[in-house]
């Protein structure tokens, strides 16, 4: 029985039927018949993941506890472990946790009995985020395969861009990253381009939040970071005609991209939020079910929505 | 379709509707058929409001994603406006916002597919606190038409002041205002009185908080604040037999009323908080049906509990 | 009709009702079949004792009001009385309130309609995790009469110790306390035996957690706090064969226990956990029955699990 820590746990066609399966729950809503309590631990900000996981828990219709960082006994000095094993022994059925410390996850495998998802580790895996990423990239193209995807931003503070650039190669995509010097992580196997080349070869052009608080020096609107690597007026009219845009968001309007081009015919950034939805219900669901604590054949009453052309 | 935003937008039979509904969800339990989600998103401290707008939507059966600036990507400077899309991209049927902004609806209207409720607006309307005292003077006296209603207190830092007296003019209530001289705001055009003068001639005494948080000055228990401009138990004496205490709450002892005077025969400022239910319950599935969410018949049930004796 | 304060107002049969009936909602889950509203007023940080009343009311079929003082209109000085009544007047069916007053409770007995259940009050009471220590007291050992219980470390600020002390004993437990001089409270009647003799004598050893919050010396793992007043591996090993550990946690690691020792055999401090969600399952729906508002038979259904074998 797997936690949902990272994509390299999932194999290709498993990835392949979360997409498909997150797409049916769009179609369909999948309410359980038993109670069951997920726990949202998170221990750094968040509006958009949280959310997003307390309506899939909702639309699945799991019970949901809302742990606040600031009101609990993290404030007596209580660590991660105990914490989780505490929502373990009240009852939890799933813990959902977000932490700032890259490897958590580590101190808590093998000594719970429930699963977990990762929700955002650090700067190192944000597997949800990228399953959504997938999602709406697939359904634009109907495939990975040899689709070049270019990764813009702040790479080296970016759980995001690891989750996906590893994700998205194994899936078949082309995967190129671009960079300010102090953003770079030069240890990622993947060809650094300039933003000119990306807006050129792109397939799909996620671009990444400035981390300003994870940075020492500040990016801010009157650097010329956006003139010198975000995505300009002018940089997106040297587009491809398909190509798409995407941002984990929150948005620093005029620093990563124009303000103008936020909800621009391009921009998948809302679909994203809301793919966000679909994606973890599969997630949620599916491992709830590899654990034993949903009985219900989730996906007998369903045809897949779309075919396996992405895995060859 | 509209937003909930003020009752200027808002008939007066439409506002006679909307209360009659109110007393109808008191007698009858009125819970959705299908899953839907109000977002909460308040960027000011509340008690009375936001809990109210909960047992509200629980009542209706929604579903409640309640959203703690604190926690959230406003922390990482997301604005209202994102915030908002996000909330609508990730499933929300309503949005229910309260913020410091005088005017935060402008920037929202016409770009999101979801209808707000305005749960308070800097210092400028507050609705639904507004239709609570509506339903609470109409409880009393049956009627608008010739009421005499006096709005006492801090008026230049009210919200709930300029949404009541514009809407009870309008309904055909007399509107008069009183307060200390730092208080006042000049541009409203309704005529100011003695607090004195006040407690012989209202039906209705509508007491406001003083919003030190918004004063320079401090006026606390110290000064003889009660004894110029609040409500003491002298005061009290000199009312009509008939006449209502309203407080909008939450109440500075001692400073706008004597503490003695807060659960007294007259005071209706318990029953406020619990028509504020009621009301708000009448004005979101009032919305929702209005901007096709809710298909339900909601008032097919019901005989008006009372008839439109305050509308000419 | 009894507010939920003490376990002084309970007799022992009483108490065994409610921990039989804390082991019958461990089998048999109870939905109410109307919508009834608890809200928790915690006013000092909880995991733990919040956490497991939601799940606690969840899992009766209870709505959830959930309140952050830190979002509240206590921010603008209100009061707890305000606080609780403002609930009472939204609809809560019940309050469930922690402070850190000692006596809180006197300000709003005989002032409301609804039941209070005492989540911590201040350094005196904490009934709810007293009841779930008998129950896992009462499940090892299948009475209290003649069990030796220590309970060990910062007594003097411990709400814990002095609730189960006093109720132990009512339940015909021997009862012994053992503290750094620092951490004695000299005005109960108990008397104070080493740490060394505790681990001796003990059926059942109560760790309590040093409150570092609430002391002006540190007791910290630096000092030798643990070797001289704590439960280290060598006195774990002078320990009863039958006898357990308790915990009411959040645990200091390595001040009051060994780490090592958290979840040893003889430790059942996750099981106390565990025990707290029935616990208060148990004492919200009998609350609520005595007051009237759930109508259904709770008891009806089951067969004790277990026998007076405690009470004389």
């Amino acid at each position: 029985m797997r936690h949902f820590i990272s994509l390299n746990d999932w194999t290709k066609r498993e990835i392949m039927e979360l997409l498909q399966l997150a797409e049916h729950y769009r179609e369909q809503a999948f309410i359980l018949s038993e109670q069951l309590f997920a726990a949202n631990l998170f221990f750094e900000p968040s509006t958009r993941t949280k959310m997003s996981f307390i309506v899939a828990q909702r639309k699945l219709g799991l019970d949901v506890l809302d742990f606040n960082e600031e009101f609990s006994s993290t404030k007596k000095g209580e660590s991660l472990y105990d914490t989780a094993k505490t929502f373990e022994a009240i009852g939890a059925n799933m813990l959902v946790i977000r932490h700032r410390d890259d490897c958590w996850i580590e101190k808590l495998e093998g000594n719970l009995s429930i699963p977990i998802i990762n929700a955002g580790a650090g700067k190192k895996e944000h597997p949800t985020q990228c399953l959504l990423d997938l999602l709406t990239i697939y359904q634009e193209f109907q495939k990975f395969k040899g689709i070049n995807v270019v990764i813009a931003g702040d790479i080296s503070h970016s759980r995001v861009a690891k989750s996906n650039a590893y994700t998205l190669q194994k899936m078949g995509a082309h995967v190129y990253l671009t960079a300010a010097e102090g953003c770079k992580d030069r240890s990622l196997p993947f060809p650094y381009i300039s933003m000119d080349e990306a807006v050129e070869i792109a397939d799909t052009l996620m671009l990444l939040r400035i981390q300003h608080e994870r940075h020492e020096v500040a990016y801010d609107q009157t650097t010329s970071y956006l003139d010198k690597y975000g995505l300009t007026k002018q940089r997106e009219k040297c587009m491809q005609p398909q190509a798409i845009i995407l941002h984990p968001a929150p948005i620093n309007r005029n620093v990563e991209i124009d303000t103008d081009l936020v909800e621009c015919n391009r921009s998948r950034i809302f679909k994203q939020m809301n793919n966000g939805v679909y994606a973890r219900m599969a997630i949620m669901s599916s491992v709830l079910k590899e654990w034993g604590s949903i009985h219900e054949t989730v996906d007998q009453k369903y045809q897949p929505p779309f075919t396996y052309g992405g895995v060859s």
